[in-house]
């Protein structure tokens, strides 16, 4: 049975697993923390793949005293061996007295396992304790587990009047440096940016990730050692990009999506061609999305032009909107905001949910997720 | 000298003051409160034009009690026989001790004079507390007396992509039921309703206020006998206007702008042709203003179409711009939000600052200010 003060050590918890919200990348967020006599006696977060998971961290701090103790963990600890012995068996050795667990593993092979482990050995277990800001951490990596498909966020700035560029096409800069430097960190928590060659060849990007540019609070729990390059994948299909770009001139790797690959082609090192099989002369964004997430990719971060973002939209496969809008009014003639084809009525149009809108500099920060669809009769 | 607790006071005299935000036009909102010994011993508030100023009323409440107490006053009190005699001379007559004031009177005529009498009577007066809030509720009065022209607030709706209908001209409704709703009790504020033939005709609107759209809250402090119409001023330059548009079949003013007036027209009781003698053939704005605000017109909400929010955008003639944003995407053929000249540069673009966001149903509410012109060297 969850107690009153169960909630105020799971959201210590949590907090600890936000801490490797930049660096876990395929692997989920998760915190934990170690209780006995209304002390914390354990705590970590898992902070990369391949080093110690969450509960580990927790387990060495506490020592002997985890026996008999209570345990926060915000993910369902895992059973199975991976590139770590499975944290149930580690939680049972210790002979801890409970577990509480925010929300169970989402790979449907393995959730509820580590549960199971930790009742036939004797511990008490609940599960269920601040379960949506469980989900909300780890909406890429539980995306991909549940669905096969990477968690898309669509980054757009426009005016007040949804226009992204004067006719002319200048567009440096609608959006305030403010916003700019906040799309730094948005995209260092992604795992990868999706851009395509039109954007590239307009822009000219270096769709990286600046570690310089992120605030003090963040550079504290995010050395510049620790860096991670988001990969960059740009769709290509017409083989336009010379390799001559910015973007190959910076660190991190870079995923060209082509429809034919050309043998005897010299790429640098950090730069790979993945071709796309489906027979449509347009990359298929279904094959896109389920080849991605088989490469572990939690979630994706898009920032691409008018013709692209309709396209993603028309196709149902944003998960969230980002949209920086600058109070400005560029007027009729200026380019719109995203490309759809002719809809006939309003009610045919894609429509959104206003989750979180901030002030950013001068600017705003709309945030939307798409509507879930109706199912009142 | 200013002390601890006259702010509290104040606020109540502010707070007062706002009740008569929908019926005191072309008034200003005045509060008053009255204090003694810590107590507050009378209070009152400026409801409509010809009805005691709030001075009138809570020396009433106050009755020989007076004598000796504080006083709380929203603006400056009058030093003048307008329609009512002058307040200085009552609060003279009441032998209060002190008079605390928010702000002076702004026109020109006559700042400064109602304080210059009390202090010549002997009585202590402070200027200066809680100031920007007694410019706020008074922003339309305010400019009035100072500029001449009339507070402009310019209404418009639109989506996520700047887009105020589809290509086939279906506008009903991008925004939510909330935000017209919305709309209702901010048009009541405003002493007139601004809108074109072009809109009338297009949209055959009422553009009333509708007591019954209003919140309880509202209606609690405003009863449908009270209800002012906003004047409704419709520029038709063109005489499009056949009168049997919805509009004329409803109550309240309505006032025709137009370059000509035609002998023997025969007009509704409650129409009137307003003539512009100025050489052009559109509407001269500046002859507008001036002419409407020489009407005691303190305040106006604009409803109109992409051309006319264009004009008065460029024309640098929008003191506050509220967008309703519904969370939809429209797409590149869909309408856009203003019509405004070529313009070659992004800094050319009209730039306003966000002043406050609010979500509204599903729909936000932004409210903008133009930005001061740039100052700094």
């Amino acid at each position: 049975m969850i107690k009153s003060h169960d909630s105020f050590y799971m959201q210590r918890a949590l907090d600890l697993a936000k801490r490797g919200i930049y660096t876990t990348t395929p692997n989920p967020n998760v915190g934990c923390v170690i209780v006995k006599d209304e002390q914390i006696i354990g705590e970590g977060y898992h902070y990369k793949a391949g080093q110690p998971h969450a509960e580990v961290y927790a387990l060495n701090m506490a020592g002997d005293n985890a026996k008999g103790a209570t345990v926060y963990v915000t993910l369902e600890p895992c059973s199975h061996y991976g590139r770590t012995p499975p944290c149930a068996n580690a939680l049972i050795e210790a002979q801890v007295k409970r577990v509480v667990i925010a929300m169970l593993d989402p790979n449907p092979m393995v959730s509820g396992y580590g549960v199971q482990r930790l009742k036939e050995a004797g511990i008490d277990v609940d599960v269920g304790l601040l379960t949506e800001q469980a989900e909300q951490i780890n909406r890429g990596f539980l995306k991909r587990m549940r669905t096969g498909k990477p968690f898309i966020i669509l980054k757009m700035a426009a005016s007040l009047d949804g226009k992204t560029a004067m006719a002319s096409g200048e567009s440096k800069w609608i959006t305030s440096s403010e916003a700019r430097q906040d799309v730094q960190t948005l995209r260092a928590k992604c795992s990868a940016i999706l851009s395509t060659s039109a954007t590239v060849l307009a822009d000219d990007p270096r769709l990286t990730v600046r570690w310089s540019a992120f605030p003090e609070k963040i550079k504290q729990h995010y050395p510049i050692t620790d860096i991670r390059q988001p990969i960059r994948i740009i769709l290509d299909s017409q083989h336009r990009l010379t390799l001559k770009e910015q973007l190959f001139k910076q660190q991190g790797q870079i995923w060209l999506i082509r429809k034919v690959a050309f043998k005897g082609e010299k790429l640098p090192d950090n730069v790979k061609i993945v071709v796309d099989p489906t027979p449509e002369p347009l990359i298929n964004l279904d094959w896109l999305f389920t080849t991605l997430a088989q490469a572990q990719i939690n979630s994706i971060w898009v920032e691409a032009g008018a013709q692209f973002a309709g396209a993603l939209i028309q196709q149902n496969l944003v998960d969230e909107l980002i949209i920086y809008l600058a109070p400005k009014l560029l007027g009729h003639q200026a380019r719109s905001l995203c490309k759809l084809p002719h809809l006939n009525q309003l009610s045919d149009c894609p429509t959104f949910q206003f989750v979180d809108v901030t002030t950013i500099g001068p600017d705003l920060r709309l945030r939307l997720k798409t509507t879930p669809p109706d199912v009142s009769l």
